[in-house]
C-alpha cells in the first residue's frame, strides 16, 4: 500500500511552460497553422508530460501483463484457458503480434506473469504471480482488495524498473484468455451501462453467446456491488490481475512523467481503473486505436479520449500501442525536424 | 503519348496465387483470425501487388510534385502564390512536414518542379517544368491535352527512375498554392457533386470565401465541360500539373507492381484521374488518412477506399502518406515476424 500511496502523491499536473513553448513553435512551423491536426496536440501533450519543449521518445517499451480469470469457468471465452500459459513465453521469444510491431518500431517487450493459472517456466518471463488466476467474479470478488493493491504495485514496480533503464515511452499490453469479460464489467460499472451494450466477441466468441456473456457480467456486478467511485474496489471485484498491472503501469508512468500509450479494449478498461484512482493520470495517457471490440468506443468515451486510428484491430497484447508509437514519435520529429516560417524566410 | 500507352498496357491484375498464400499464412498466425483487421488485408494486397507472399517495403520514397495554378488569380487561396516557389527547395533541404515524417520512417523525398510559376533554382529540385503554372481554369482549360499527357508521363518517368533505384514503396505528395481548388473541381466532376459540397478551407481560406471558391469551380466546369469518363480531359481542363504528375506516378507504380500510398485530398484527386484513365490502378493504391479538407472523404468514397487513420491532417506534401508507411511496413512485419499457431504448438 505504501508504494501505491507514494506513487499517487507524485502525480502532478502537465507542465504549462513547456506546453506553451511547444505550442508556440508548432504554430510557427512551416505549414498552415493547425494543418498537422492531432500531431500538434500530441507534441504539446508530450511537452507537458515531460517538461521538455523538445520531447524525445526514442527508448520505447511495451509492458505485457499476463494473467488468468476465474470467470473463464462460466463459458465466456472461445479458447482453452491454457492458451494464456502457452502464449506468455511467446512474448519473450518475440513471435507474437505485439512483438512484430515492437520490433518494427524499435521497442522492447517486457512480459510479466502476474497471475497465470499455471506455472510459466521461461527465463524471459518476469514472475510476479499474485495467484493462479482470479476468483470467479460471477460467484464472488475476483480478488481481495489487498491483491488489487498488489497488482497495482507490481505494475508500478515493473514500470519503474523500465523507467530507471531510460525508457521514455511506455505502451500497455496484456494476455489473458477471457479478459474482455472483466474489461466489459469495468466499463459497464464505470459508465453505468447494461453489460449487453459493451460486450463483444473477444477472441471470437460466437455471437449467440453474447447474451450469456452479458448475463455473467450482470451477475458479477449484482453479487459484488462494485463502487464506481472506488477504482480499487472495481478492480478487486470485477477486474483482473493483468488489468491491475496495467493500471499500475499507468500510475507509475504518470508519477515519473513518462508518456504512456494505451492499447485497445482491455488497456482502456485498465485506464478507467487508473483514472478512477487518480484522475490526473488522464493527462499522461495517449490513446492509440479504437478497438474492434464492441465496448472499445464506449470505454474511450468514458475517458474522454479520441482514438488516432481505426484499423479493426482486436488482438490486444499492446499491438495497437506499438503501432501508435510511430505517431507519437512523428509528433517529436515534427517539432525538431521542421523549420519555422521565420527560419525559412517566408513572411505572410 | 507513347510512354503513357506503354505504361497503361503493362498494368495488370493482382497476383492471386501470392494473395492466397499470404491470406493462408495470415489466417494461421498466432492470433484470433481476423484480429489484426485491416493490416491483414493490407498484407494480402501487398502480396497481390508484388507477387511475393512475403512482401518487403524497406526502400521507400515520397515523390513530391510542385506546381502553380492559374486559377490562383480568382482569389481562392489565402497565401501568396510565391510560397510554392519558396517552399519547393525546402523539400530538398529536408525541412518541411513530409521531410520530418519521411526521415522518421526512413524514406527518401524526391521533389520535382513540374510547373512552378517562377524558376526554382536549387540543385536538389528536379526540373521538369511543363510551363510556368497552369492557365486559369475559370476562363478556359488549365492546360492543353498534350500538356496533361506530358504531366502524366513526367510522373511515370520520375517514378520509374525511383523504381529502377530499388524503391519498393512509393508515396505521392505535392506542393502548389491553390491546389485544393482544382482537386475539388476533379472530385465534383467525377462524383457529380455541386462544388460547394466538396470545397474546404485548404491552407486556411476564411469560411466566408468558400461560396466564392465553389462558384469559381462551378464556372470552370461550365466553361470547360470536362468529360468525367475521360481522365485526361478532366486533368487538362480543371486539373493541375502536379496532379497529373501524381497520377502518372500511380500509373507507373501499378505498371511496375510497386505499392503506392496516396496522401490526402489532392493525392486522392490525382488517384481519381489515374483510375479514370485505367481502373485497374485502384488495386495498387493504398489509402492513408482521411484529410481534414472537406472533400477528402467524398474523394475516398468515390474510389471505394477507406482511410486507415484520421488525425485531422490537412498539410498535404505527402505527409500523411509518409505516416502511413509505418502501417504498410507493419503488415509486412506481421507476415514475417509472427509465427503460426502450428509453429507454436497450439491446437484449438
Amino acid at each position: 500500500m505504501e508504494k501505491l500511496k507514494q506513487t499517487l502523491e507524485k502525480i502532478g499536473e502537465l507542465q504549462q511552460e513547456a506546453m506553451e513553448k511547444t505550442r508556440k513553435r508548432v504554430d510557427c512551423l512551416i505549414k498552415p497553422p493547425g494543418s498537422l491536426g492531432r500531431l500538434e496536440d500530441l507534441a504539446v501533450q508530450l511537452a507537458g508530460i515531460t517538461g521538455n519543449p523538445y520531447p524525445t521518445v526514442d527508448n520505447r517499451v511495451i509492458i505485457v501483463m499476463s494473467a488468468d480469470h476465474g470467470v473463464y469457468k462460466e463459458g465466456i471465452a472461445p479458447n482453452p484457458q491454457i492458451i494464456t500459459a502457452i502464449q506468455t513465453p511467446n512474448f519473450a521469444k518475440g513471435v507474437t503480434g505485439v512483438c512484430a510491431f515492437a520490433k518494427q518500431s524499435g521497442a522492447d517487450v517486457v512480459v510479466v506473469d502476474i497471475g497465470v493459472a499455471v506455472d510459466v517456466d521461461h527465463p524471459g518471463v518476469i514472475n510476479r504471480k499474485i495467484r493462479y488466476g482470479t476468483g470467479n467474479m460471477a460467484q464472488g470478488p475476483a480478488m481481495m482488495r489487498e491483491e488489487a493493491v498488489q497488482s497495482l504495485e507490481i505494475g508500478i514496480e515493473i514500470a519503474e524498473e523500465q523507467i530507471r533503464r531510460g525508457k521514455n515511452l511506455i505502451g500497455t499490453g496484456e494476455m489473458g484468455i477471457g479478459n474482455t469479460t472483466p474489461s466489459a464489467a469495468i466499463v459497464a460499472v464505470m459508465g453505468n451501462y447494461d453489460p449487453r451494450e459493451v460486450v463483444g466477441i473477444g477472441a471470437g466468441l460466437p455471437l449467440e453467446k453474447l447474451d450469456h456473456k452479458a448475463q455473467v457480467i450482470r451477475r458479477a456486478i449484482e453479487i459484488n456491488q462494485p463502487n464506481p467511485k472506488d477504482g480499487i474496489d472495481v478492480l478487486a471485484k470485477v477486474g483482473g490481475f493483468e488489468i491491475g498491472g496495467m493500471a499500475g503501469t499507468m500510475l507509475a508512468a504518470a508519477a515519473h512523467r513518462v508518456p504512456v500509450v494505451i492499447d485497445g479494449f482491455i488497456s482502456t478498461a485498465a485506464a478507467l481503473i487508473a483514472c478512477a484512482i487518480e484522475p490526473k493520470v488522464k493527462n499522461f495517457l495517449i490513446p492509440s486505436h479504437c478497438s474492434a471490440e464492441k465496448g472499445g468506443k464506449a470505454a474511450l468515451d468514458l475517458l474522454g479520449l479520441q482514438p488516432m486510428f481505426d484499423m479493426g484491430l482486436r488482438l490486444g497484447e499492446g499491438s495497437g500501442a506499438a503501432l501508435a508509437f510511430h505517431f507519437v514519435e512523428a509528433a517529436t520529429y515534427m517539432v525538431k525536424e521542421m523549420i519555422t516560417l521565420e527560419e525559412s524566410g517566408i513572411t505572410l
